[in-house]
């Protein structure tokens, strides 16, 4: 193969939050590949859209929604293929939602690609981090431990992180959210916990944890601040 | 006061890392503070230079190295009433590296200004996430645990932290590289971990942890993935 793969964070929405980096990378591009859901549009494309070139080759990468939980393989192995096959015309750029290191969908690709050709990878602006800005308040500070973890986890593994000292950022929320806040209400955390949805975003939602609706979108966060005493003054 | 307090991430050390929001507050800022040691130059500065106007009022906040861990109280009282007297005048662009909200000394001024004026933060590319990059390997994956924590915790803290299931990033590494390498390899991890020094700058180092030197910079991290069998398949 002859092209470099990229794999290039898009940060967490906002058009504005990409890096000069991968504006550069995605408005030259002659390749462009990105995870898109089976029915409706790519997220990681949709905040780019305006960047991408009109004679770009696009190389959607569909995953069906309910595989979440089974990443599929096959899928990943026939984009991989398809991507191999591009690689031997020049770059290809895969656009990633956030970081593409940081729980991205991008490490499958990378896991099937990094052997057979040249990769480098783009950093990005995490969900993680445009929650805390959404919010208003320090993810981490000073001394403090932060736990990132998915909410996904069953209950006796979620009670056993919240209790942690140091701050968490529970991501992947979606449908778990009443089942974390009551663990979270249960460590006696739930004060301090804030909501975001779609952070960046125009639809962006921040509140405290005890206000938000039951049902969340799967672009959501909860950030439990760390309890340090000292941080911030 | 005025004008709004804007708390900018400038990422991990290119240039090119920064957000296209970011590159635009700071090309068209009247007022620019940052972060400086007593001697030489500032870095979250030296990121942006070729963007700050030469007719930018800039507003340097000396902090005096030794000070680490006692962050001068005083220093940010006076650097925060500087600030509010050019708020009078219109916004005033805060540089922070990396991501304003992590681990960032940002907080010692939002604490001191957020209920006296506007504040808004411009999320930017952690060194978290520049140095997964420079190693090319996937930070966290699926359903694993991130810890990020600090090198300069106690060696107790530490060896309970180590301890923990799920992928680890060990920031401010700097002198304390000895210690956390004996407690890495104590735990078995030494071979699993990488060191990175100035992530995404021209003189970058990444390599396994067992080959870094004993005198590591105070840009640098160690970074310990996960153990997720299915990560990446
Ligand atoms: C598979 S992970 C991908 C994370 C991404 N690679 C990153 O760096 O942010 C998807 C999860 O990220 C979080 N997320 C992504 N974008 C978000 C946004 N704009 N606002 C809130 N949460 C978001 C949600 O928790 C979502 O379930
Ligand atoms: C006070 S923290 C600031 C972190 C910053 N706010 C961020 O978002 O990355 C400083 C620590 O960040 C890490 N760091 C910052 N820039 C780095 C780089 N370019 N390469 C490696 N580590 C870096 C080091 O561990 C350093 O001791």
């Amino acid at each position: 193969m002859s092209g470099t793969l990229y794999g290039v964070g898009v940060g967490p929405g906002d058009p504005e939050l990409l890096t000069l980096k991968a504006h550069r990378l995605i408005s030259s591009a002659v390749t462009v590949a990105y995870p898109a859901p089976d029915s409706g549009a790519s997220f990681a494309r949709s905040i780019v859209a305006a960047f991408i070139p009109k004679a770009a080759r696009e190389i959607p990468i569909v995953i069906p929604m309910r595989s979440e939980r089974f990443p599929a393989q096959a899928i990943y192995d026939r984009a991989a293929d398809e991507i191999a096959e591009a690689l031997q015309h020049g770059d290809v750029v895969v656009l990633c939602e956030g970081d593409p290191f940081f729980y991205g969908s991008f490490m499958y690709l990378f896991a099937r690609l990094a052997g057979r050709t040249p990769v480098r990878i783009v950093p990005g602006v995490t969900s993680m981090t445009a929650c805390a800005a959404a919010v208003q308040r320090p993810l981490c500070a000073r001394n403090e431990v932060l736990s990132a973890l998915p909410a996904t986890l069953p209950d006796d593994e979620l009670r056993a992180l919240i209790a942690r000292p140091g701050a968490l950022a529970i991501m992947k929320v979606g449908r778990h959210l009443p089942r974390v806040r009551a663990l979270l209400a249960e460590a006696g955390l739930e004060r301090r916990a804030a909501f975001v949805s779609h952070a960046s975003l125009p639809h962006q939602q921040a509140m405290p944890l005890a206000e938000a609706p039951d049902t969340a979108p799967y672009f959501s966060m909860i950030l439990v601040p760390g309890d340090d005493p000292h941080a911030g003054s």
